[in-house]
């Protein structure tokens, strides 16, 4: 009848777009203006049998809410933490944060659960095209995506393509080392910018902060059962703890340290700062360039997103982009 | 006649290919094949008058000597220190060890002096394409050559091309960052590898051990006029100088915590070691990747280089591969 027709026409094109994190799997609608339409999350479990399970219920708990909300979904678009091999789908091998999630076929499970095309890519990439397709980093043929939260990551775009290296291990940018020495990294090296920059990082010194009674400063009030975490050492820097300021100063610097290598090596024009850090660095960074790059390097503009959610972006611009090309 | 007709069969597809260094201004006439037919040198004269005009005198005399020669010349490569837009044939920028080399247009003088296509890049990115066409790189899509000498330079081969950056000063290796602080580097910056592995580094370093009466041991002789010279270093470590052994060790060390960054941002297959370095620092390079690196980015296979004269067959690359395919 007439109302089906103009349902139809009034169907919004659509992907399921996943963000899986240490912390939370989320769901969403993303649509092809790269609105949110809706949202779904719970803490991701922590054995894989249970993981998989949660992901596949959220997801076809998704695609029916997608019918409702007149979503006509194009597929299922996943940012995971670890490596992935984005040709075949799978997650290769993941860090701590993701105990046990390696050499995971994503695309076949889903793929048959929702009758739809499956994409797959790292969480740091997937953030680098969540910003070339709806952020800063649109129309750009070169730049940097670097993901800031409890770990430090990224993605790579050259020559208008996202890098991904001969055994999918490019952008590792949380260990581009900054130190010969430095502080022990989760990754079993030392002096990686991660153990500088990422919240853990602040984390693990704010910790030795309030233990040695020096984190809390007037106009802070801390629970006893409170986790103390780089949110508290950023309120008691913003307060004036010069002792907290040392250490996230250290942390941008070393996050900056890193950003000029790779402003030597390969001299893009762009690098944009994503995650709760990169308010808090990145007056720092590109005060770290000023003062020690090549003056040939120093043009590089340096942003913060402007996305609310550029993995979550990235991974439905994989569906998005795909799709509509009909490439798998 | 005859014996013209034999000569013109017997013609050698040639290239004019320089190196001009800090030190020395090379010409040398380089086959097809890659063999050098022959090789001029010159010390590089401190100001940019006489450093051009030695240059075309060069030229000119190595144009006659290959006519000799049977020598076919198709155009004139230059290797040069110092940032390059290679599309121009232009020099924008030089370090201080070829002061005022800025803003000097080689191809022109160069194309009316000897009515030769002209060809220009920096010498690292020069040893990569000599890499790549003679030595290690041959085939290989994405790599990187380490030129160690005076100081640290490079190029970086991705998806079979040269990386040139945003504006020229891609694959500027000597100053990608080992250190937070670290010794002061000639760039302005400090913490750079350069500061820490490059020849001017380890002579900084054997003076300060000479001059403390520590770097001569059991077997060495240096005269009193004698300049000291990495290469006391590298001796006296070998004849099992402890303090002489650690500098280098530390130095490689920079050296495989620059190269982990690169491999953890790009992830290629291969590094080539060129330069007089090369050997004294490999095996370090290798146990400090294999110590430090994400366990995903040590298959990397690091090679010395087996040419004599990486940055010279680079230069004598670009001739030899462009002015065959006809594009300028
Ligand atoms: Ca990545
Ligand atoms: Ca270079
Ligand atoms: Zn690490
Ligand atoms: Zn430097």
């Amino acid at each position: 009848g007439v109302s089906q027709d103009i349902d139809h026409i009034l169907e919004i094109q659509s992907a399921l777009a996943v963000d899986l994190g240490g912390t939370n799997l989320r769901v969403s609608i993303v649509s092809k203006a790269g609105e949110i339409m809706h949202m779904m999350s719970k803490p991701t479990p922590s054995d894989n049998t249970a993981r998989m399970e949660s992901l596949l219920t959220l997801l076809v708990d998704a695609s029916q809410i997608a019918t409702k909300l007149n979503c006509r979904v194009l597929g299922v678009g996943v940012s995971t933490g670890g490596r992935v091999n984005p040709h075949e789908g799978l997650v290769m091998h993941s860090t701590k944060s993701l105990e046990g999630w390696s050499a995971i076929d994503l695309r076949t499970p889903i793929s048959s659960a929702l009758h739809l095309p499956v994409w797959v890519d790292n969480d740091g990439n997937c953030a680098a095209l969540g910003e070339r397709k709806f952020g800063h980093g649109k129309g750009k043929e070169d730049f940097l995506a670097i993901a800031t939260g409890t770990g430090i990551g990224g993605g790579l775009v050259l020559n208008g393509r996202l890098v991904h290296g001969s055994n999918f291990c490019a952008a590792e940018l949380g260990h581009i080392a900054v130190s010969i020495d430095g502080p022990a990294c989760m990754c079993g090296s030392s002096g990686c910018v991660e153990a500088y920059s990422s919240g853990l990082a602040l984390m693990r010194e704010a910790k030795k902060l309030h233990q040695a009674g020096e984190l809390i400063v007037d106009g802070m009030k801390i629970d006893t059962n409170e986790i103390i975490s780089a949110k508290h050492l950023i309120q008691a820097a913003k307060l004036g703890n010069k002792k907290a300021e040392k250490i996230i100063h250290l942390g941008g610097e070393a996050l900056g340290t890193a950003v000029i290598s790779i402003l030597h090596l390969l001299n893009p024009t762009l690098v944009v700062l994503c995650g709760v850090l990169a308010p808090t660095y990145v007056d720092i960074v590109r005060e770290t360039i000023e003062n020690k790059a090549l003056p040939s390097a120093r043009g590089v503009k340096v942003q913060v997103s402007l996305l609310k959610e550029p993995a979550l972006m990235g991974a439905a611009s994989l569906v998005l982009e795909y799709a509509t090309r009909r490439i798998y």
